[in-house]
């Protein structure tokens, strides 16, 4: 696109993209090369580069908010970076630069900003993407790596918008296991749920829940969101034991609540408990978090055999959503420093 | 490279590549358009691209054997291609239209014939690979798609050549488990596969032997061959359970052994049974089945407390290494048409 967004415009999610991006690229020999802000433009790869074969590749995605002041803020850019870094290391590519990087996005941001939308719920959603790009054949490591960071006007993530959504719990597919990638932001556990997300939707629900790989009882995550149970005035979400995305609106989300005095666990949480919550009338709400979904509530959690109809509106997410969003607006107080200005 | 390659060079794995390639393109409206043998460069890719971010890639490896004869021969393409056929169903990939690819490849072998190199062990490499190409940032499949299919002119796969493998038995990282990606050759399987095969590597293993993600005992495969084990004059290979690629060099050793009277057993055989073997001296050998490193020997299993001496030279696998590579040679009568010759 080159054109600025409205507030009226259905921006959708990751269909639209500003008119910059910055390009780092790295080599084994000459390490990185400067992160520049350049034209959004294709690439140039090769047929054999690793990321086609190997998929060694690793993204993140933070966003920007337009506030009524007029500043763009980013939230948590510096946490961002952090998992960027550790899931690089994971993934076997090289150390991610996290000064040059957190530099170059705010240029981009300053660059682009007249794409910021000023709707509700409307930010820029900020994409670094690290892959390896060597021509090589084999099983190791890539010995070069390009860095892009493109940047997307976006809305809502769930076409449902605010609606509480629908999630079938799965039991055939996993999305990773002890042991595996599913704590790093990579294309692997992407495509683990594609299957799986298609024959939920045919069956009119939203998104999946994914259970563990060994026990397939525990709840995980739901693939663009961590997942928090509220039982009572306790509110649980599963454990960071290297299955799940460490989401930084699950960190921000437990620091909140914590600084609430709302009691928040991190420890396994099973379906069968949560079952067992519903039938007691003791469960007060799920919902999940992520950068893209904000805070949203769950509603309904389906399997072949059995509805849980989830209640909404009693638990702490609209608390959370609202503290979230109205910080990320600029219209709050922000004690912990997670917002940058550009 | 542009000049034809010679018996005396040393070709490597996957270092070098042919003059040509297959190029198809597929849209969620237009389907498949033709397959076609162009010059081999790099290609435009946008940086939103689906198989950055979302990982969705599949490929294939097969071979052409240049036979005294001068003709050259495909090992199983139409098994190479089903396999095909079966990834891309469970990436939620378009469906391959294998018989166009069968004859572009053949054309491809055709044009670049003159790369086919001449000597022992060294044959040309055929690497498809189909991947997304769509522009869109979201976690469902891509409605755009580019296959490629390059040529390698190689040589052994394992530095090692014909050196028995010392493999380290991984018991904490997980290549695939139960429900997720295992038997599609995709990346998301070798890039799990890298912190541990850089850990085996300092500890001077050449190879990673993967256990199974449940009971972390059961040998699953290499990650670039599948595994026999030979104790008496039993064979047993672990059985196609989804998360082990099936390997035609599998199927085909197995339809081999079978042939020969060979009693060869598709079962689960759990690192404890190996050991026992081991200690009441009936395990005859332990050998590895692939395109790449064709049937190659194991002679020691290790792990952090223990290191397992596999004898070598006492079981099936040097038969097996003849008769595949006479058949692939053509120096054999082919019974099965499992030769193509372009």
């Amino acid at each position: 696109m080159t054109s600025p967004t409205t507030a009226a415009q259905p921006l959708g999610f990751g269909r639209i993209f500003t008119d910059h991006m910055v390009v780092a690229e790295y080599t084994a020999k000459g390490g990185w090369g400067p992160h520049r802000v350049a034209k959004r433009a294709d690439f140039q790869l090769d047929p054999a580069a690793s990321v086609l074969h190997y998929g060694q590749a690793l993204f993140d995605g933070a966003k920007a908010f337009l506030g009524h002041d007029g500043k763009l803020r980013v939230f948590r850019l510096d946490a961002h970076l952090a998992r960027m870094q550790r899931g690089a290391q994971r993934l076997c590519m090289p150390p991610v630069d996290a000064e040059a990087l957190r530099k170059s996005i705010l240029q981009l941001l300053d660059t682009d900003r007249a794409h910021a939308p000023t709707g509700e719920g409307q930010s820029v959603y900020i994409r670094p993407i690290l892959f390896g790009t060597e021509g090589f054949l084999g099983v190791r490591p890539s010995e070069s790596y390009t860095l892009f960071v493109i940047l997307s006007p976006v809305g809502n993530y769930y076409e449902a918008g605010t609606k509480p959504l629908r999630l079938w719990v799965e039991r055939e597919d996993v999305r990773a296991a002890p042991g595996g990638l599913g704590e790093a932001k990579t294309g692997a556990n992407y495509l683990a749920s594609l299957a799986a997300a298609q024959k939920a939707k045919a069956r009119g629900y939203d998104q999946v829940l994914w259970l563990d790989a060994i026990t397939r009882n525990k709840l995980e995550e739901v693939g663009t969101m961590n997942l928090f149970v509220q039982i009572g005035d306790t509110v649980i979400t599963p454990p960071l034991d290297g299955t799940i995305l460490p989401g930084i609106t699950r960190a921000s989300s437990l620091a909140l609540l914590r600084s609430w005095g709302v009691n928040a666990e991190e420890r396994a949480i099973t379906f069968d408990e949560v079952r067992g919550a519903v039938k007691a009338g003791t469960l007060r709400g799920i919902f999940g978090t992520g950068t893209a979904a904000v805070v949203a509530p769950v509603g309904e959690l389906g399997t072949a055999e059995e509805t849980l109809t989830i209640p909404t509106g009693q638990d702490v997410s609209p608390r959370l959503l609202d503290a979230i969003t109205r910080l990320q607006r600029g219209l709050s107080d922000d004690p912990n420093g997670w917002m940058t200005t550009v």
